[in-house]
Formats: C-alpha cells, structure tokens, sequence
C-alpha cells in the first residue's frame, strides 16, 4: 500500500517487513536504536508490540499516549515520535457510518488493542454513548478508565445488553477471523438499522458481515480500517497525501493472492 | 547504481545513504545491530569506517580479511560477512590494461584505503612487480606485509623511481580530486606506453589523466572502479548479476548533475 502510493505521486518508497519474533524489550531497544539511525521516516509496529514499544519512544502523539498503544513510529531529526492511527484511521473510515446513524449509541466487541483504538476514534467522533463488552471485565474496565472523562460510556454485561438500542456496533477481537469461522453477535441480535463494521479484514467478508448484509444493514469490512491506518501513517512518514484508492487497490491485490476464493461478499 | 541495476532484472531495491559522522565503536556497533535486524540485504561502508567495522562482523571473506578493510557487509541468515569489492571491482576493471601489457611492472601511488584495494587487486591479477610509493614510508612498509607472501613488490623512493620500468601506473592517492588541481605523477614522467589508472572519479577527467592521454597513454577513470566496486557489492547483495552497462548510466546521471561541466575529456 506504501510503495503504491509513493508511486503514484512520483515518490521513492520503500516498505519492508521486519519480522520480530518474541523480542525482548533490549531486542527491542536495539531495533529502534537502528530504525533511528539507518534513514527510516518510520516505521509500523504490530501486535504484540504496539504496548512494549511505548517507553523506548521519545514523543508520543497526545493519541498514542491517551490509548497507551503505538502503530506508527516517525523519525524526524533523530527523534522518534510514536502515533496511533489506528484510532485516527477507524474515525476516518467509520465517520460515514456514525454521521449518517445520527452519532448514537455504539456497542464495541473486544477491549484489545483493536477495540481499544474503536473506542478511542468513536469517543473522537463524538458518539452520544459507547457500550463495552468483553468476556474478561477487567479489561473493558481498564478500557473505560482510558477513554476521555467527557465521554458516556458503559460496560455490557453481554453482547445482547449492548447492542440495546445501539445504532451500530465493531467488531473487534478476532473472531470471525480465518480460520475461525464465528461471529461475535449471534444472527439473532443483528437488525437492518444496525450498522455493522468489523476490524477483522482476513476474510474480509467474515460471517458477521455476511450475517449483517443479509438482513440488508449497513456494513463496513475490515478493508476500510486497514487502508486509513496505512493512509494516515503514509502521511505521517512522508508529509504527503497518499491516494486512498491507489492503496486499497495495493490491498485488494494482496488480499486476491492471499485469499483466492474466500472474499466475495 | 544499485536501484537502477535491480530495475532492469525486475527486482524491487531500495539502496539508502546513511549519514554516519564521527561515529564511535559502540555508535557502529548500533547502526550494524540495526542492519542485522531491519530486514537489509547488506551495506557499502566507506572512508573512514572500512577498518572500524572489522571486528564488530560475524564473518570476512578471505579478501577482507588479507587487506584489513570492508567496502561491503552482507546480511544472511541474522550474520554479518565482510568483503571488499574494492579490491574485485578494481580487478575486473583494469584486467584489460594489465592484460594487454603482458602483465609489467605497475606502480601504485598512495597506500590508503584505495591504494591498499589497488595492490591487492594487481597481485590477484599477477603482474610481476608492484612498485609502491607512499610519502609515508611506514604506510608503504605496513602495505608490503599484507601482501601475499609470493608478490614481487618494491618500495619506491620517489615516483620517478616507481615508473622506471613500469608500463602502468594507478593513483590511490586523493590528489586530482575537486577542488584540488593537482596531479601525483609529474607530466614529464608520462609516456605513450605507460598505462594511467585514476580511483578518483570527481572529475572523472583529472589533471593526471589529461596529461596521460595528451601523451597517448592508454587511460582508465574512476568511473570503471566506481562501477564495477558496486557490480560486485550488487551480487554479493542479491545473489543477482547486475548490468554493469545500466549501472554505468546511473552513474553518468549523478555525475552529470554533480559536476555539470567538468566532465569532457
């Protein structure tokens, strides 16, 4: 998606998959130390290390440090500054979603990173109200002692207590992604005026979308998310204003190679 | 050289200088931690690292290891290897020359990093005698015990001592390199039947080699060295035989633009 959109404004860019396996926080250390000296404007950082990276950092974006959670590190000057777009991307790609289903309440499945950064970017779109929902408590406790003191937002006792009278609700914990074949809202809960977006993007037509498009609600894949986040990480590396149709159109051929028979909706 | 070399094998290469100034020991040994791990297929190192980074890497090539210095690191398999393509570029580039001169007498003037990588380069190619000439005699003296114990090599008292009998001559020293306007070997000493090698390549055309060709002397610029010093780093790197032609071009592009009118013979 990077070097796609580095093509298309007539840019040089490269984009390379550092495979970090079990890293220890010096292991860590020592990759930074080189990403800050060897010509990097950035890189991405992914699970399980969004969380570690955070105190090897010399600047976080007031967003990184209000998640506690980093995906994209810039260099500028020697200096790393760490960032968080996968809330800035999930606002951008879900703002349609939110705006049009009149910023009522929305139900978040899953308090990890992904859910943390969906309420994090549904609290910046100004929904009147978040509701929580997570199989261990603790965490979605954790999540709503993080989220702006402004904002109104609850814990569910279930999946079913949250999406009462919700307008839309996100998937985002694992579920549904390949090879498991679940769905985090039984069919039962899902409604036409029920919007639907789910983080997982692998397939990207998951059962719960299938599910939600079948009794013709709006939904939203996984596709969305992962092109803004990239979009507002290209940005931040580079100054510069990447096409988000020339990155999904990187992602779709790199989703066709990887899940041939898997995507059609 | 080394993107435009790729682009023509239909490889994708991102080759990125990294500004290094007055690094210390423990500053090198993070920049190379930082190659091991960043997913880079290798480095070029050049003045003044080629001899601080020999003992911060896992392996040297036999080469590396004779003349004490590395141009170019290779990453395989999270290890460091060093080798110097200084000494192969500058082989593969003056073979014709020492060829067509039966393989004479050749004097080397200057036993600095350069001058170092030219003798060696000769004594792989099996000319007769090396003469060196060093104003400091001691580096003269410190080059001679490297040399492979077989090598027919003499210290020279003078330049003029160097050329009595050679039929070559190649200038390791910085002298001739812009801005400086001067030349190693005294215009008087040049004849048709000596060959002139120049490892400076800004300009390509230095006062040496003007005065050699003005003589009919047969004449090789640093363009050769540059090219074929990266050619053997590019293959070392990518496992891939590069071009030596397309490098070439990308190679006159940059100077064309560094040095727009200094550059006619």
């Amino acid at each position: 998606m990077h070097e796609r959109a580095a093509d298309a404004l007539g840019a040089r860019c490269h984009y390379q998959l550092i495979e970090v396996a079990g890293a220890s926080r010096d292991e860590l250390q020592l990759l930074l130390e080189g990403v800050r000296r060897l010509g990097f404007a950035g890189i991405n950082v992914t699970f399980p290390y969004k969380e570690a990276v955070l105190d090897l950092l010399d600047d976080l974006s007031p967003g990184a440090k209000a998640i506690g959670a980093v995906n994209t590190v810039v260099v500028r000057d020697g200096r790393l500054t760490g960032h968080n777009t996968d809330t800035t991307g999930f606002a951008r790609a879900v703002r349609q979603l939110v705006e049009a289903s009149g910023r009522g309440p929305v139900a978040v499945i899953g308090t990890g990173g992904v859910g943390k950064a969906i309420a994090f970017a549904l609290a910046d779109l100004g929904v009147t109200e978040i509701r929580i929902f997570d199989t261990d408590r603790a965490k979605a406790e954790h999540l709503v002692s993080l989220l702006p003191a402004g904002q109104n937002v609850a814990i569910a006792a279930s999946v079913e207590d949250a999406l009462r009278g919700a307008v839309g609700v996100v998937n985002g914990t694992p579920v549904g992604m390949s090879p498991n074949k679940g769905t985090p809202v039984p069919d039962a809960l899902l409604r036409s005026d029920l919007w639907v977006a789910d983080a997982v993007y692998s397939p990207l037509w998951t059962p719960l979308l299938l599910a939600a498009k079948a009794k013709g609600a709006p939904v939203m894949t996984g596709r969305d998310l992962a092109i803004y986040q990239a979009a507002d990480a290209f940005e931040l590396f580079t100054g510069l204003k990447p096409s988000t149709v020339e990155m999904g159109i990187a992602f779709d051929a790199v989703m066709a190679k990887r899940y041939p028979a898997t995507n059609a909706a």
